[in-house]
């Protein structure tokens, strides 16, 4: 097998452990808990793993645990460091008695239910040590949400004597471990489940999980491309760059990279939705910063466009829902629609089923847009929102106003655009110092949780602004982040996503310098992540998480 | 003005020089050389610096200079390192004699003939050193071609004292270089011209200009990122990601970024010239790789696609050609095509007016991409090559033709697809290591050639693949790269342009690892570029030039 030279260099990187788990630890009772909203409902649905205390590790004497079998699961989209998790598990049980055992479940969730594994030994898991990626059991999307499935969880891990399940997802997926650690629970099967917070989208955070492992890697790789992409653009003046940026329901990725590069325009979607902006109103915006920099000759500039903006505009909220009911497979109006064999006849036959409203926005739509809406529908004839092209949607609608301005004068200037989408590129990037070091503490933190019995927590570390080895690590009982909310027309308990909030100190500290940013050319340039070098290069944490700890 | 981490430390770096360059130089004349062919044509049209020796420099004794006003220009497309070439200049002129000044033409050479300029100073260059794009002066496509701009030229060079010209650009620029230097030289105006070979498409290059620069930089860029998408897809096992890099008329970044990173399919655009492959036939390819990693159950891939493929399949540049002539601006049938409101209609009427051949290659591209080739053409009425998503065209034929194998049973597999286009990420990256280096080397050793007075030279440093120490620094006379070439109807003295030569040592381990890499997932995973760490990490030069230099 070939590997790169820096691959082969940074096997050798040892992770930064928190103090407090460098051997071993003592256990520290916080209070009790109770869930951030909802506490009677969640309460009777996790009579098992309701309340339970916060806990917090610090050094202690060196304890006898007995050995222990621990299974991994990776669930959901790639994030950086997962393989550093999973390292962390396996340097952290065999710390705790060398005769431990990992297994992965291969492929996600549904490795765990098919009884798909591997078993991870030194020699596998040296391989993967502070790499990218996924590869090392994959991942899926299967939601364990059935007791059929949990019975065949627990026939495998009986038969493979694993006494811990780790599972390493989003907001869904320790959810879902939540609830698998409350069944196993009342079903008596001794098995614990210990959730781990992973995404790059950055939205599962709250006061005891400063953040998301992925975030930090993924938006440094997107903040250097957007960086390189600036200094293009103001060396050949020639060029709006419309950026979409991954994530579909919350704007941090956007948010932490605007922080980083300082764009001429950054669109956060919470914003929209809570300013209730048009289509319009963000096209006029949009088109009046580019008149304004073309005002003092320059004709560039960078917009930073999160990829879930559309569900968020309430106007193509209820297109989009108007679509999904009128072309829903196998509906008359599908039918009919399907008939048509040129765009344009079919999108007038749209256009004269919509509601008044949503026909006046589906036809001031490019119409490539209009079509990404209506023709590359999913199995169940719903709208793909991931595959519009929204960075050209807006680049397009821009273009028609700034005609329209050019016509009365108000835009002397030329309009010409470059669209890009980053996301695959930073999902499974090598992770940065600081993902490596907190990814690692996180695993080798779940396993001192299982050691000490614990299941229905999610595995923590935090003062994550502090050196690592001043990190506090401990757990979380997943309840406690849990609310009640509405999924597919059923209340469910789930953890209460983070959403950007327009007080907070990382917003304000956008809100406050956008004007500025838009007008006067005050790019950042970020440059690559660094292995190596000086500490200020190479261990920051995000600006984000900087900013709202400095708080 | 903010500035990253990166960038703040980075400004320390003092790039590594030869250390023939290191105070003053002996210069040894080689023997005097040719053109590369129509020796007699080049001669005559460059009776003053025609055959001039090759020039090595060695150390030597301090010397003392005279002061030198040296004027420089940025020319065409950004690359990494343009302000290292630029910082070298200027700490080269002040080592011979610090009364020397560095004047900067602004915005390219439109800059010299328009007297737009500015004293670069050592605070201005200060803030670039080591830094990506061209935004000191910034650039332009002026090309320098006529006498009256010549002419322009000397008068403000005359009065700012300037005694040199320094070009900073690709093929074209640097003989346009040398046709200024030849009139200089012809009108007794005492102005020097010295080119400085810049692109990041690695087509200027031969026996004496081992690679230009920024080749090395964005191509790591690239990798980087293919190498973290081939992470992405190993891990989600879900996508084959089509992958378009920059490079209109030459496959080198294409080549690199395959050696660095063994993506399953790598299109060269010159194999497909030579071999005269069919755009069928390019699908097929594809197609058939496709279908033996889904027969052992491996549904994801990537593929490197060069942004210039089309204009080198015969038939899709016989079907450009026949659109440019009969959709040229204000013709009969642009008018008529015009009239068309509905795009199905257009397209018929389109297929209807072209050679039976033409339509035949023209109705078989999916819609999107016929449209692209008929409506977004340039203000000449012709087809806008750069704008044609190649990736996406390749990946809707590949789709069809799988769609097809599936019914006779020779696919059996999952292809969704995920397009991506890498280009002006990496054009304005911050230099490696290597491009600080070398740029910086190429600057200070252009100094040295106009301390010497010399014209018609390109700065030349050389053994590239040595430490920086050994590095060979010079001067080649262009004359020597030329050949007459057909340019707009007319035999022209151009530099010859470096395309992929099949019989190379670069090509020749692409096609004896390429079927390997199809079928094993032989993935590598570069990782972004290091300043800092271990030598092996930051300090190695292109596979291309290591493997031309180890033959």
């Amino acid at each position: 097998m070939t590997i790169s030279a820096l691959q082969s260099e940074r096997a050798k990187y040892q992770p930064k452990l928190p103090n407090s788990l460098q051997s071993s630890v003592k256990l520290v009772e916080g209070k009790n808990t109770q869930s951030v909203a909802d506490q009677d409902e969640i309460k009777k649905l996790f009579p098992n793993t309701y309340g339970m205390p916060l806990i917090t590790f610090e050094a202690g004497e060196k304890k006898q645990y007995p050995a222990v079998n621990v299974g991994v699961i990776l669930s959901g989209g790639q994030a950086p460091g997962g393989h550093n998790v999973i390292s962390g598990i396996f340097d952290g049980i065999k710390n705790i008695n060398p005769e431990s055992k990992l297994y992965g479940f291969l492929g996600g969730p549904g490795g765990l239910v098919d009884h798909s594994y591997v078993e991870l030994t030194a020699t596998v898991i040296d391989e993967f040590r502070n790499t990218g990626g996924f590869d090392i059991i994959g991942s899926g999307r299967t939601k364990l949400e059935e007791t059929a499935q949990y019975d065949k969880g627990t026939e495998i891990m009986k038969e493979l004597g694993i006494k811990a399940l780790i599972i390493i997802g989003g907001d869904d997926s320790n959810t879902n471990a939540c609830v698998l650690a409350e069944y196993y629970a009342a079903q008596n099967t001794g098995i614990q489940v210990i959730g781990c917070p992973k995404t790059i989208d950055g939205d599962l955070k709250n006061d005891m999980i400063e953040t998301s492992f992925g975030f930090d890697t993924a938006t440094k790789v997107y903040s250097e491309l957007i960086g390189n992409v600036e200094r293009d653009a103001t060396s050949a003046k020639k060029y709006w760059h419309f950026i979409k940026l991954m994530g579909r329901s919350a704007s941090h990725i956007g948010l932490e990279c605007a922080l980083q590069t300082q764009p001429n325009i950054t669109l956060i979607s919470e914003e929209v939705e809570l300013k209730k902006q048009t289509l319009g109103e963000i096209v006029d915006y949009m088109a009046g910063i580019v008149a304004k920099r073309a005002a003092n000759g320059e004709n560039f500039g960078v917009a930073l466009i999160p990829e879930g903006l559309v569900e968020f505009v309430p106007e193509m909220k209820i297109l989009i829902s108007e679509l999904n009911d009128l072309l829903a497979e196998g509906s008359e109006t599908e039918q009919k629609f399907k008939s048509f064999t040129s765009k344009t006849e079919g999108r007038a036959f749209v256009a004269g089923i919509l509601s008044a409203e949503s026909a006046k926005v589906y036809t001031s739509l490019p119409s490539g847009i209009a079509d990404q809406l209506t023709l590359d529908r999913d199995p169940h004839g719903n709208v793909q929102v991931s595959l519009i092209e929204t960075e050209k949607l807006l680049g397009e609608m821009v273009k028609s106003k700034l005609k329209e301005m050019k016509k009365v004068g108000e835009f002397k200037g030329k309009f010409g655009t470059q669209y890009h989408f980053f996301g695959y590129e930073g999902r499974c990037a090598a992770p940065s110092n600081f993902d490596a070091d907190y990814c690692y503490s996180l695993g080798y933190n779940a396993s001192f949780l299982i050691a000490e019995g614990k299941t229905g927590y999610m595995s923590s570390v935090r003062n994550l602004t502090a050196p690592a080895a001043e990190w506090i690590a401990g757990g979380v009982p997943v309840t406690m982040m849990m609310n009640m909310e509405r999924r597919h027309g059923h209340m469910k308990p789930v953890i209460q996503k983070a959403l950007v909030e327009l007080d907070s100190a990382p917003f304000k500290f956008l809100a406050a310098n956008r004007e500025k940013w838009a007008i006067e050319t005050s790019f950042v340039y970020p440059g690559p992540i660094q292995y190596w070098g000086p500490t200020e290069v190479c261990d920051q944490p995000t600006k984000t998480i900087t900013l709202e700890r400095a708080k």
